[in-house]
């Protein structure tokens, strides 16, 4: 075994992940910023302007009461002949249709759908699983952008501090196996890091260099929430935007749409 | 201000990302898991074995050599065509051409090619900035998996201890602005994090969920290496596999392709 100085007392990570367990089961009309706020204080954290809160998607949408009880939808005819070729719910189909602005693909009854907000992921965000009741789909936020700034503008309030926050969901990709949490909404975090125009080490400029942080703190986020575990949330504690020297300010108008590629710059539409 | 029983003592975040600075430049034939372990040292870490190490693809390649002088590259005719046209140096296409296996798109100049390996990226993971001398071009490692374990079992070497080890790469994707970083080679830890079988918070069977939690380690170290710093490594302690309780052994045969999606599958190819 190598020797360490200091063994004994481990250093603190550059960047730490703290899940926020025990929040309740997030029902229409709840205070989230609230819940988020008991859970912050039942985890011993104080929060501060330069974390980063990171909430699942679908307590968001909960909150919001963007969910629909299945026995009030009317499938249309389309949507009933689709469910049937591929053994699926037509209402749950309808509401995949509705959501859409486009199907990107479809197949074995797996769609892969344009949302109206203009994320591609399977079935347009809707969700009948763990919606908290049984027969209730969950749709996405309608404005993930406005559901973390409103999260961003509550625990302001309650707490003195204005962190990043982003509203996170699961989604799958092309080309590579699994599911990566990424970021629906954001606010007070820039979503890309941009490297342009710094130099490398060898004092060639670099090209271009765009990073989806906010992707990537999502995932960090997803990797102590799991599926089960009721974790909503979690807190990311260190993060430092580059060139900013930890003072994390976000541009103006910061959004989620950033990290939608624009159609122009697309090749696989 | 909210009140805060533990305020004065931040409690340990589940999850930590510790880069580790201060890693020489990586030339061929270094002995990467002995810097690795220096770095270790220097960070006052000492290695375990439900550690993760994300180790860039990069310093993964120069240690073993996977870089080519651009002046001893000869482009085919083809080569020297396309580059024309898109305004590229012929013989960085040319090594892009000999790194693919096909090209998937083209336009303007980028290049989208599935690699030796099977992974989709740009250039074909074909780099020529910051290769650590000029008119160098860096190439993905040739087995990525075979790396990870070589770095595993060096490291094993050095510390007594065997840590999960990602080789790691920063890849654009379709539709999602930005790059994240994700796991091109792993070793002793699992890719892919299954809940299937598993039951929701209602009891109703979760559909298979399949986490690509090696994409999200990567991306989590990502956050802190950032592109300029020279951190070409990061460690990630604290990451529990879904339902090991923190055993953390990665099942046999566990592999970097496992992220790779299967062309059945593949709605996008």
């Amino acid at each position: 075994m190598q020797d360490n100085a200091s063994a004994g007392s481990v250093p603190r990570p550059a960047l730490g992940v703290y899940p926020l367990p025990g929040l309740p089961e997030v029902r229409p009309g709840d205070d989230l910023p609230a819940l988020l706020a008991e859970a912050l204080v039942a985890a011993g954290l104080v929060l501060r302007d330069d974390d980063v809160l990171v909430v699942a998607q679908k307590a968001v949408s909960k909150a919001e009461g963007s969910r629909v009880a299945l026995a009030e939808v009317k499938p249309t005819p389309a949507a009933v002949r689709l469910a049937g070729e591929y053994g699926r719910d037509a209402r749950l189909v309808e509401l995949v249709l509705r959501e859409s602005r486009r199907v990107v693909r479809m197949q074995a009854g797996l769609m892969i759908c344009e949302t109206r907000h203009g994320f591609i992921c399977a079935n347009a965000g809707v969700d009948s699983s763990n919606a908290g009741a049984a027969e209730m789909a969950v749709l996405l936020p309608e404005d993930p952008d406005r559901s973390a700034g409103l999260i961003r503008a509550g625990l302001h309030g309650l707490t003195g501090a204005a962190p990043g926050v982003i509203v996170a969901d699961t989604f799958g990709r092309p080309w590579r196996a699994g599911l990566t949490q990424v970021a629906l909404g954001v606010a007070g975090v820039a979503p890309l890091a941009d490297y342009a125009g710094e130099q490398d080490d060898t004092g060639r400029p670099l090209r271009a260099t765009v990073v989806a942080v906010a992707d990537e703190l999502a995932g960090a986020a997803g990797l102590v929430c799991g599926k089960l575990d009721r974790v909503p949330a979690a807190l990311v504690r260190g993060y430092l935007p580059p060139g900013r020297a930890g003072k994390g300010a976000a541009p103006r108008g910061s959004s989620g749409r950033d990290l939608l590629r624009d159609r122009l710059h697309d090749l696989f539409r």
